[in-house]
């Protein structure tokens, strides 16, 4: 783009922000009533006039209690990067009715973002419904271009972090979780933000390339069923030599071995009458990945029968690494009965440990995929289960149990006036006026409530008896002498405020954030049945004007 | 990319394609275990083996009983221009174990897909489990690169085609469908992506502008309720003066004239106690908006009170527009309802076409927004509503009722050998061969079957009798005498076949033939509860050869 390359954007206080990671958010990637509407502020003169944007969401997804909140990097570099290009400019022109003044187009072609400021909650926080994710300040029209930007940049993200931390949850920190969606997302990015956004919620690896070269996320790979069923038997195997591990021999006949390794397993005592004929073309691709990777060799072991083939086969080739001073890394299964397959293969590889003699050979990786979710992991969990690690898929990439997250942006003021939007369900009012919100913590170091106040009101402060009203309903307030007071907004895009930006931290970092934020919940919020709700609150001020303003705006109705 | 740069790749018959729409789709957005067993296939000299795979899925989505394929454009764009950069090779040299030889990656940077064969079928088609989509031939380490971004430009495609070609099934051919959802979509090519196959399902146009530049989608917008509530009062708006439609005479105070009509329809006898005070912010908004977009005044009403704001406010706008020569478009709702709400705006419309005078005014387009998805539109058919148009969000572009399609990329056949993937699940087993498959056609010339057979065997013929088999169930077999003969596959990826390559359509002609080919179905296929499915069948000499296979591929057990 023209307006990254010289520079004019993308700079703030004299340091380049990189745009967006997918090239195709631009400023057009918005709807287009944002157009029509920036030309009706125009018409009528108010373009410019400063508005004050909250984006929040209602309901925690996933029959939750807690949201991750995630895609904010995005909205900064798209933000930095904002400019419309010519051609971009000529295409609107096109698109929105003729009747539109020249002068328009004049002044779509001149903004950019240099007199908006984001306040935002860190990314990688745990948040809850009602509280301002980012408040948005700017001239309304520009403001206005940002809306479905952002709440397409953070809907998303905020929505499969949360359910990979709801995976990790229920697998448990000892455990090895790997996403593997890339075929089964929504679209091409929505595989690269998924590897990105489920490494944050906690997982720790991904199949993804793409992804790991964009963000440096670990990646995880071994073979799959094509890869068995494209041998046909040891004999096509040319190269058959395999020099030892310290470098000391070579092995010129690797098949052999793992065959004669093969019979020794099939007629040892304790394994005796447990398989019959394995299948040859799988132990050729064992033998062949072996030779490829005899440092890493992890094979898939249910192309043709796990208990009678697979494991069998597995074995007889990580044994005959082991004779060359190569340690098998594990196996891993993508079909049938889970629990019963890893425990029975556990039980294999232990009487492989002792029969033969073979340190650790009993601690082998197993890893499990196959339409992998929160409900057959807590259900693998109650049954009892020898799996070390889960390569999870579609039900993670694509929120499968819940594939949106309701995000809104709505207007709660203008030119210093507070603005509501009112709705017959209650909860769909908006809560007006430029606030600031505050995490207040209890005696054990808990998260207790958030409120939210008007921008000048006095901070709530540690050791200080404050009420807490739930806002739309007067009969649910508590006071609160909290521990501990964190104000959630930060300032990620000053504009011309003169404040201080936030630096935008590493994935790494708000990763490590995510994870921490989650372990300081109070268990009872984060359990996944019947979770008791994380109270969100405002100040007695400001409930008192939420409603004033409420009875102001709404219509009386004539009984008739 | 260089290799596009030099127009080395892209490059077919002369003429250039285009690369993937999102410039992220390269070569590394695969599997990380596409590249491992890229270096065992390479390492075991196996990696120009001749290999065929299948594309295909293993059951519809929705609970229905047919599917829409899309996605096949982008896959062609993909291979066309498919080709490592020094930069993804020198990522790959350090992502994998480093015992990996350096000739491997001389390998990778050499290859492209000029000898790769992929036939389809045609974009847009309706299309049944286990048939295959693709069949996808070539060196096997270079087709199974392209299984994970293949199946990822498939899947999503596919499935929100479909999505969208059951909203329309449920709207009726009469509505207009918008496409609302890229706020809400999994990222911002999940958005991008929705538009473009929502549209090829049947819908109307997008608010996506993004969209609607790339593609050439219609585009549509109005307002949302941030505009209206930016306003305070008409007092406000500065220029109040509108030139009348024939340009013959200028409004002075167009204000003013929206505010008498508003009385007049006020105390009009018809309408005497409907409403009282309408929401002056409201009333400044719509005239606004008037006043911007004289031709195209469409409101959104639901702000404050539909009924005792949002539908008199428009309507004096109207009104006043009505005056000076310009038609109002319609209105928008977005909450409460809309089964009730729209009955009633229309009533409202038609009292003021006969109270006033004004023709045509009893037709104004109502849109309805809000939640919609297949259910509520159903829902609203069977209660009664005045909606015209309907824009769709959330549930259409995520796929909420179900957010992922299963397609799966299955090795059929290796240096012409027939291979075989078995499962304990009988769904799971491939269907083995390089294949050829036909629909069938009968009387009434709704399409009866679609029948694979071996590559090699002689096509169905129209007028002689044909036994289609189920694949699986040796009971379930019927004899065909098909009227006309569909073959499925066609080559649009020649490779060096010398084959013709098919022409790749244009949006709208895929959109054709989508709408066509739902309409000759059968229609106790496309409806929405318990629709009758679909055969899919085998012929029997490829039945027989499937069982055959199976035996001599699976295990034989031993009982203890």
């Amino acid at each position: 783009m023209e307006a990254k390359a010289n520079g004019l954007n993308g700079e703030y206080s004299g340091r380049l922000i990189d745009g967006p990671t997918n090239p195709m958010v631009t400023p057009l990637l918005t709807d287009q009533y944002q157009f029509t509407m920036a030309y009706a502020y125009w018409k009528a003169g108010k373009h410019q006039e400063r508005a004050v944007f909250d984006l929040y969401f209602r309901k925690n997804p996933f029959r939750g209690e807690y949201t991750v909140f995630a895609g904010l990097e995005e909205c900064i570099r798209f933000i930095a990067n904002f400019k419309f290009t010519e051609e971009e400019i000529d295409f609107l022109r096109q698109t929105l009715p003729s009747s539109c003044e020249d002068r328009f187009f004049d002044y779509l072609r001149g903004i950019d973002c240099s007199d908006v400021e984001v306040y935002a909650v860190p990314e990688g926080s745990v948040v809850f419904p009602k509280v301002p994710l980012l408040r948005v300040e700017g001239p309304i029209a520009v403001v206005q271009l940002l809306e479905t930007p952002f709440v397409n940049l953070i809907n998303y993200a905020s929505l499969v972090t949360t359910n990979a931390a709801r995976h990790r949850f229920v697998a448990g920190k000892s455990k090895i979780l790997l996403e593997f969606g890339l075929r089964r997302a929504q679209g091409p990015d929505g595989g690269i933000g998924a590897s990105k956004y489920c490494y944050i919620g906690g997982f720790d690896a991904t199949s993804n390339v793409a992804a790991g070269r964009l963000f440096g996320i670990p990646l995880r790979g071994t073979h799959s069923h094509a890869f068995v069923s494209s041998f046909m038997s040891p004999d096509e195997i040319i190269d058959k030599s395999l020099l030892s591990s310290d470098g000391s021999s070579t092995c010129e006949d690797f098949v052999s071995l793992a065959q004669t390794w093969l019979s020794k397993i099939q007629w040892s005592n304790p394994l005796r009458g447990i398989f019959g004929e394995t299948n040859q073309s799988e132990l050729a691709a064992f033998t062949s990945y072996a030779l490829a990777f005899p440092n890493h060799f992890l094979a898939l072991v249910d192309t043709y029968d796990v208990v009678r083939s697979g494991i069998p086969n597995f074995c007889a080739v990580a044994l005959a690494l082991n004779d060359l001073g190569y340690k098998a890394a594990g196996i891993r299964l993508d079909s049938g009965d889970l629990a019963y397959l890893s425990s029975e293969a556990r039980k294999f590889f232990r009487t492989i440990e002792k029969e033969f003699g073979v340190p650790g050979f009993g601690k082998m990786i197993i890893t499990a995929s196959n339409d992998l979710n929160e409900e057959t992991l807590d259900a693998l969990n109650k049954q009892g289960h020898d799996v070390d690690a889960f390569g999870i898929g579609t039900y993670l990439v694509t929120c499968y149990a819940q594939a949106a997250l309701g995000v809104v942006f709505k207007l709660v003021e203008i030119n210093n006036q507070p603005r509501i939007k009112l709705s017959e369900d209650v909860s769909k009012v908006s809560i007006p006026c430029k606030k600031r919100s505050y995490r207040l913590y209890g005696r054990e170091s808990y998260p207790l409530v958030d409120i939210m106040t008007g921008e000048n009101e006095p901070p709530p402060k540690v050791g200080e008896r404050i009420l807490c009203r739930h806002p739309f309903n007067e009969s649910k307030r508590a006071y609160v002498v909290p521990q501990r007071v964190e104000e959630l907004l930060k300032c990620y895009w000053p504009g011309t405020s003169g404040k201080e930006r936030e630096i935008l931290p590493s994935l790494k970092d708000i990763r490590e954030r995510c994870i921490k934020q989650l372990e300081q919940m109070r268990p009872d919020h984060m359990r996944r049945l019947n979770p008791t709700p994380y109270k969100v609150s405002v100040s007695a001020k400001l409930y008192d004007f939420i409603h004033f303003l409420w009875l102001n705006e709404a219509p009386v109705g004539e009984l008739q």
